[in-house]
Order: C-alpha cells, then structure tokens, then sequence
C-alpha cells in the first residue's frame, strides 16, 4: 500500500497540463474543421490557410484522408456506420491535438449534422471552428478530379455524398466560404481575418 | 479540368511538411512506447520522463489509458480482438503525432508482441524507442493501486494480463528499466540519457 500511495503522489506532481503545452508552444489551439461536398476544394482551402498559420508561427496539423485513411482508419468502408465512426474518431484525434497544443485543421466532406456536433462537443465552447465550403454540386462535378463523380453517377461507388448519400449543410458554421464567389486567396484570408478578429491568432503570431 | 489542374498545382506548392513542422518546433520527434504489466510504472514514469523533457523544452504529448480509453477507442472492449486494434490505434496516432513534430510517450501494456512491433512497423526506422518496465508479477499485484489484480484473480475481469492473459516481454528493448533495481528519478534519468546519448535531444534542449 505504501508504494501505491507514493506512485500516486508523484504521478499529480509531475503530469505536465495542457496550459504547460500551451505556454511552451506560445499558442491557444482551436480545430479548423473544413466541411463541404467532395471536390468542394477542402483540402486546398485547409492547406493554404495552414501555411498561412506556419508563416505566423503557429503549430499545425492537419487531418485528411491522406493521413487517416490509409492509417488510423484503414478498417472503415464507407457504409453510413463506417462514416460516422469515421467522423467519430477524427473528432476524438482532433481533440487529442488540441490537448497538446497543436492547432488542428480538418478536411472531410463530414455529411452528416450530427457528426460534426458530436466532434464539436467533444472540445470546449468556442474551440471548434465550423468552415463550411459551399460550393454547388454542378460545380464540383465539374471540376471531379479524381473522377469520383463520374463513377458515382455510373454506380460504380455507392453512398457518394451528393449523388446517392445527403449531404447535411451546416445552418449556423463559424465561417461560410461560398466557393464560386471566392477565390482561394481571397478565402484563406477571410479564414485568417476571422481568427485574428475572435483572437484565436494575432497578426505576428505572438 | 483547368480547374481541377489549377487545384492540383495549388495544393503542391503550399503543403506545410513535416520538415517544416520539426524546424518551427525545433525538434525531431520520436516515440516512447512504455509496455509492462498493470502496475509496472510505465506511467508514472512517463510523466517523469515527459516533465523533464517539457523543462527541457521539448514539446511532447502523452497518451496512455486516461486520453485514449475514453475517448477515441472508449467503443472497444478487452477481448483479444480489442485489444489488438487498441494498440492499433494508438501506434497509428502516435505516427500522426510524430508526422506534426510532436515527441510521443505511450504508456499502455501492450502485452503482444506482434501489436507492438506493427505499431514499430508504422515509422521510421530509430523513430520508435521501446520501453520495457519490467516489473516482476509479484511486486505489480503487491502494489494494485487500483484493486485490479484483486477483480482478476477472483475472476470479475477477464482477459487480465499476467493473470488470464499472458505478457510477450520485449526480447530486444531499446531501454530495459527493471523495476526493482531502480528508482523511479534514476530510470528517468536512465532514458533522457539514452535519448541524449543517441542525440534524440541534447542537454540543452536547443
């Protein structure tokens, strides 16, 4: 019993907190997390605003199929069961980043409503940014470069969101990118502005 | 397709590597995989290790039962298939937290040896330090701080390891911290002189 009671003491005394990360790594982290149909440009928009963040000195990551879905989430199809534990677990690592100080953005299409209130709830009020890429599904078919869309219509792949899965847009995100009326610089800036006005960044990255 | 061409370009030119990440956190990361059995330490002394690299100025995280088992794996159980893709995940987590510049320490049992050399598999080679505490099976049942070995042995859990379910110890661990001969400063001290020895980081933290 004395040894167990000595292991406890020790172990609160010397667990580093999320405020030491903090502190260390001169930031309040937050989750970007970037929503929209396929080829709505997600991952070009999150990649552009986290150079941006890098330029300022943040601390980044970002999560997108590239990196979970060969890994983590390797064992997931993408039937609608497999689609919410992939969301699930996104929010979950997303929220593990966000305990170590890094800033997370993500880059998932993320369909359904209830999927991204669940990754929401599971941060603080105010730590999870909703970035909504709006673009028309005309727009995104046409632009298809995987030729995803095409493979969809010809029912090549099943549960495609927006041709044969819904996609859910979010009715109150944080920031609402209308992609056609936009460009892509003009858009990670409006992402940027939006941080440094909340003050989740400042300008200099200090 | 102009478009698309246009995206594909964009999103080359301005992707944030992991070379980048390791240069603004000024750090190489690498990954401390604790295993032992239930009470060994691994995670008392992962948060000594992790609180003198933190002073050091090294930007780590953490990941052991409180972070994890609630939360991104709190749908598994403790058969062996659950814990199988437990130990899954968490290698694949911490590859995600290596590839941001982030130093990981993991501290769960980790009993398999396959788990643990898949989870080796996943990164670099030298970026996956194996930790073994090993503690004999007496001294972690004298100490069960949390009544644990007790519930096992009278059969309220199941699949316990040393108990009812075996533990494959490391056969060529980077760092081998037998329990009983040691302190608990002195094997702190054992593995940041073995991390600075092997120059995963040096004194001063720069």
């Amino acid at each position: 019993m004395k040894v167990s009671k000595e292991l406890e003491i020790v172990w609160h005394d010397v667990t580093v907190t999320s405020q030491n990360r903090n502190k260390l790594l001169n930031q309040i982290p937050f989750i970007l997390w970037f929503t929209g149909l396929s080829a709505s440009g997600k991952s070009t928009l999150a990649n552009i605003v986290e150079k941006k963040l890098f330029q300022m000195s943040y601390k980044t990551y970002l999560l997108d199929g590239d990196n979970v879905r060969h890994g983590l989430n390797k064992d997931l199809g993408f039937n609608e069961e497999s689609r919410i534990e992939n969301i699930r677990r996104i929010g979950e690592v997303s929220k593990l980043f966000l305990d170590s100080g890094i800033i997370v953005l993500t880059a998932f299409i993320s369909p359904f409503k209830s999927d991204r209130d669940l990754a929401r709830s599971l941060v603080e009020e105010g730590q999870f940014i909703e970035v909504f890429i709006d673009a028309s599904l005309e727009t995104c078919e046409k632009r298809d470069p995987k030729g995803m869309y095409i493979k969809a219509r010809n029912g090549e792949i099943s549960n495609f969101t927006g041709i044969s899965s819904p996609y859910e847009s979010p009715e109150n995100p944080e920031i609402h990118i209308i992609n056609n009326k936009i460009s892509l610089d003009d858009a990670s800036n409006k992402i940027v502005e939006y941080l440094i006005t909340k003050k989740y960044i400042n300008k200099k990255g200090e």
